[in-house]
């Protein structure tokens, strides 16, 4: 008799089989990797700015940024930094400030350094999930998604908290 | 005897194992979804415009629209609603009217209700179909394809039928 | 006895089951496809630019550039066209030229034609290498990478080799 079993195959598989009355299992795993930092969104500052408007116009629906933040392992600014999160925020609501992002977080310290994540999504502001869509070096063929916080606001800079979940 | 068959990993496992004379199939199968809505892009009129060029200059290559499009059960515009799709075009040929989209389509009502996709790729004029590259909500992990369809021209606005398939 | 082994799943499955004391082997792959090509990114030339700078302001950081670039099977312009590069590129790094690519290459000759691959991701100057985030045709669903080298630089100009691993 056999009995597999298994959730989404692109989530775990674990295949039990029954043979000759004694129960084997075996769990084939996709390697989960659970990351959090927080990103440094520097909209005004005497220097380092690192979020700027690109297209011309009143600022609302169809402005577009390009930002090249920091990414640091704590809240505070001098944190250790683990690297750089870059792309573009695309205003794309008519109501509301929701941003589809396309961004590279791109590891340059820690265990995943020289590797990247690239996500994709709405940020929108009810249900801050976005997805992963890929990813280079150790995360090769990664899927998963990310979970985002405003952790704080100063003016129109802020911080945000990542909470990234990696099948890969 | 054992005879494990599968067709590819990321669509369909299906193992069958013979035991003691004994065949037992079991299939693992990813859930597939299909999805259908139409999407009314709204750039000329009265009020109420959802599709807006953000780039100077002339119309044709390089112009980049933003997009939070209505998104409708039926084709008529007092459907029912399914929620938004937001994100943007860029018209990237040099002859003809292709575009890159990169889209997220929002679903606010119905069964996929708070959940999301990630759409991406090149709506060729000759060949409508793009890729499902991630999502969130109960479409964690998602790959696919949606076909899509004019099916009404007035001026520049258009409603398109989107045929998503959605592996998750 | 059943002795299930298996690498990352999204990579490749192999199943090896004793049972009755004689090994089966059943590998269940999923296809992989490697696939070079050269990209032609012509900024400036008397005719025929391929790549458009589509915002305004000083060159540098923020500046978004749509493409629609040949791609060919040798790094000669005369070699066989396969298709097109079309999408844009962002530049999004404070310091250098490193820039997040959103891409669909388009096969229109050969064995892919008809198909496409998304890639998306960072192309940094010192480690090249971008996602394979999703396809169409027979390419629907997959996922790998694209190295990245620069053959040839003219001004401007460039010649890029893509080396772009898919698992579909």
């Amino acid at each position: 008799m056999a009995a597999p079993q298994s959730s989404n195959l692109s989530l775990l598989a674990v295949i039990i089989l029954l043979v000759g009355g004694t129960h084997h299992a075996v769990g084939m795993e996709l390697k989960k990797t659970e990351i959090e930092f927080y990103m440094h969104d520097v909209v005004k500052a005497m220097k380092n700015i690192t979020t700027m408007k690109v297209t011309h116009g009143p600022h609302g629906f169809g402005m577009i940024r390009v930002i090249d933040n920091v990414l640091t392992e704590g809240l505070q600014q001098n944190s250790k930094e683990l690297g750089r999160a870059r792309g573009m925020y695309v205003q794309d609501s008519l109501s509301g400030a929701n941003l589809l992002m396309v961004l590279t977080v791109i590891f340059q310290a820690g265990e995943h350094s020289g590797s990247t994540l690239c996500l994709q999504g709405q940020d929108d502001t009810k249900q801050r999930e976005i997805s992963v869509v890929g990813g280079t070096g150790h995360f090769r063929h990664a899927t998963g998604h990310a979970i985002l916080e405003t952790q704080l606001s100063m003016g129109a800079n802020s911080i945000l908290n990542f909470n990234i979940t990696v099948l890969h």
